[in-house]
């Protein structure tokens, strides 16, 4: 079979864009910039979703709704909101639609205009603060930790598949505290639990930091990230948690009393990732034959391709193989027997692989006799056949090795992708090779405005794990006391 | 405590608020029409979310995610859709805000208009089906079955809690079949799980039946409902599946090649419910207390509230019920043990009743000495003290006993309240006093119409396992064949 994908080392944008489009996981719609789900590409978000909801409730959050409209003077309200916020969004002006008195289908009732113009959230503070407010008397009222599964709409003039899309499916989390600790704390917990989905279901490493004040969340007093490297070197912020401080409680005026009845403003953060993490988890793993999914996060974990040319060849091998399939079901392996009899073997191998299935059995007649099976591992491309008798156990212990691989690979090029550069010059050589550059800077946003310009590169975080170091900034020559992590990102 | 509920018998309508409100289910936004799903309320529709989409999935279903916008110019591509449908919608007319020049906030940017205005989806089949026409070229694409879970909105001007927001949360399977029999069989597939689930889940008896021509969904050659009837004797649609014939692949052009090579339009369902689920369930079961839960939805099952007045007290009680918890969570029950200290019993006890809690344990010092707990149940208000050894398995009886109690009242409610009518002025008292009426009608879409601007009352549906019998229209006195359901309905 031709390769269906553009290598990466021809295109990587072309090959990211042929192995979303291939592999079915989504596609552009009739409207701009918003795309269709397809149902493979749903299914990995759908276990996304679940295991971080899991998570969210672990650590006391329920789930909440709140309007997908916002009234656009609630927008004014927070003032760094506003300033800092993009102001690409869409913009609900009439209620009504009616029919054309010329007769060409329908046309906006201009009778039908909103006295306030509604936004399609872009963001949920400053509707669950004006819900909050209602909410929040005493201290005895909070903490609220509610989290949202919702759609935004962020009107983006350049949009990818995943990565920047003008809708997109998120989860906000929007807590609500009594102290400036108890919020930190949870700004804290949240980042944490982002950086073990991504390293522990997604298999990507990240680095946990916090955004320098130019690329803060607007409203922010703190952002804290987790940063991912893909594979063409280019960095990807994969989730942010925020410490918003009293801002938007001072806003929306939401005050409680606290156990000594005297009032305060309410302490604030909130936190989210979005389904720009699948395209994290595409381009993070996958290969010029196509996706590479982490085991924990694949639709299908096995699948069994019998290999047969009669109906009686493949009745047998059915037989065979409905044992296995139960034990590893068992198990909670997500199984497909494909006994499709439209499709060759060949075609079937490498539609699988292109799909990113971690495991794949196959069975033909001459198996049968020698009581073995084929196992082929998607993240390696290698082979061994094995006996068919305990090859469930054999297979559990194989999708855990596979997902321990594939994190280990990532973490490996990241380490040769990390380098700490002294001057500028290094730094501008090495961001044409890509990876996380760690270089003093000075702390001004002026600086990093400056090399923002001369070379596209931004301060992904500031390590919370780095430790203090005596240097000198790359860019001014004023004295730094810490490393900070440069890179070109998506 | 003081009743917190308008008792039903003073205004059912003002109860239902009531409930919804003090049982923190939901509340109304800053957004007219909007509500917010407070997490209580939300965490039931979880569980029913959680349990249809495993029946989705089990009868051969996929999750996917379309846009949540539709280009205006789709509406006017299937004619009797844009007829048919509301054309109460929210417009997108602008992509962009920005400051006032004026230094008053925001204000829409008059240069970010679009070309074509984009309309916030009331439901998807248009969008749908313009994206199956390129995933479809021959029947071995077919069927395509796939679901998604989504907000809508429709510009309604009377709103309710959950029974009728601008906004609401539903799911809509969209289905493409080569074969009109195929799709006719999902058609009814899909009313038969929405009957399962609303009477082995919510506890919610159902008619099944077809709606007539002037209830059908605008585009549909037929729809199947299934109608539920409230404590107040009106009908709530609570479900529907359409049977779309070809008309959505006519307007979008979705054609398939059959085994013989010959160019077919593609026949198509599509199938929904939303959270006016929610309206249902509160209305259907709930008394002048509180809310009344089945335990297959109920997000607490079993509460338990220690009485105690010192700190040892209540060590000593959570050592005790620690091991039935934990014996409980191993089948799977959701428990939750109450030793906040701020609130009484007695607050506690109103609260779980107001909040609809299944199955109540009371554990104090004497019950300690004894050996027992006191066992209450929502549904009925009894209580006994039993043994507290082996009172898990009572547990587990009691709930499946109480899900088919909260049915079988529901059940013999709707029994009482159906009655057979011959003329229209017996019909006319009998809807006075609520419930579904079966008459014969003469199956014009006139003689439903001045039923209705006479009465207010509507055909629910014509039942699909009501037997023929000859009769004469209770209206025009023309024959009949059939009697059919007439209900005034949410």
């Amino acid at each position: 079979m031709a390769k269906v994908l553009t290598p990466r080392s021809e295109s990587y944008s072309q090959w990211y864009n042929d192995l979303v489009l291939k592999a079915d996981l989504a596609e552009n719609s009739a409207v701009r910039g918003c795309m269709v789900i397809k149902p493979y590409g749903y299914a990995i978000w759908e276990k996304m979703q679940s295991i971080l909801d899991r998570m969210f409730k672990d650590t006391g959050h329920e789930n909440a709704y709140f309007p997908i409209f916002i009234p656009k003077s609630f927008f004014s309200k927070e003032a760094d909101h506003v300033e800092g916020f993009a102001k690409e969004c869409a913009v609900v002006t009439h209620y009504r639609l009616m029919n054309d008195p010329d007769g060409n289908g329908v046309v906006v009732d201009p009778e039908a205009k909103l006295e306030e113009e509604l936004i399609v959230r872009p963001t949920s503070e400053t509707i669950i603060w004006n819900t909050y407010k209602n909410w929040i008397q005493s201290y005895r009222d909070l903490p609220i930790k509610c989290n949202q599964w919702a759609n935004v709409v962020r009107w983006e003039m350049r949009t990818r598949l995943f990565l920047r899309t003008a809708e997109f499916l998120w989860q906000e989390g929007h807590t609500a505290h009594s102290t400036k600790e108890e919020a930190l704390e949870e700004t804290e917990t949240m980042i944490n639990v982002y950086a073990d989905f991504a390293e522990k279901y997604m298999g990507v490493p990240v680095l946990k930091g916090f955004k320098s004040a130019n690329e803060r969340f607007a409203g922010a007093l703190e952002t804290l990230c987790i940063e991912a490297l893909m594979q063409d070197g280019k960095a990807l912020q994969a989730g942010t948690s925020h410490f918003l401080g009293q801002n938007f409680a001072k806003a929306f005026d939401v005050k409680f009393a606290n156990k000594e009845g005297k009032e305060d403003f309410v302490w604030a953060t909130s936190w989210g990732v979005s389904t720009r993490l699948m395209g994290a988890l595409i381009m993070a793993h996958s290969d010029d034959n196509g996706l590479v999914l982490p085991p924990k996060l694949a639709p299908i974990q096995v699948v069994i391709v019998p290999i047969f040319r009669k109906p009686e060849e493949l009745a047998k091998i059915k037989e065979a193989a409905s044992g296995l399939i139960a034990k590893l079901r068992d198990k909670g392996i997500d199984v497909k027997f494909d006994d499709n009899d439209n499709k060759k073997p060949g075609w079937k191998f490498a539609e699988y692989e292109l799909k990113g299935v971690p495991v794949r059995l196959a069975m033909g007649p001459r198996d049968l006799e020698n009581g073995t099976v084929e196992v082929a591992r998607r993240d390696t491309l290698s082979k061994e056949v094995v006996a068919l008798e305990g090859v469930d156990e054999h297979i559990v212990k194989l999708l855990d090795e596979i997902q321990t691989n594939i994190y280990q690979k990532a973490l490996d090029f990241r380490a040769e992708s990390t380098v700490s550069v002294d001057t500028y010059e290094e730094f501008k050589t090495q961001l044409d090779k890509g990876g996380f550059i760690m270089a003093h800077w000075d702390g001004t946003p002026e600086t990093e405005q400056k090399i923002k310009d001369e070379t596209k590169a931004t301060i992904r975080c500031i390590p919370m794990d780095q430790p203090d170091e005596d240097g000198v900034c790359i860019y001014s020559g004023q004295p730094s006391k810490k490393r900070v992590v440069f890179a070109r990102a998506y």
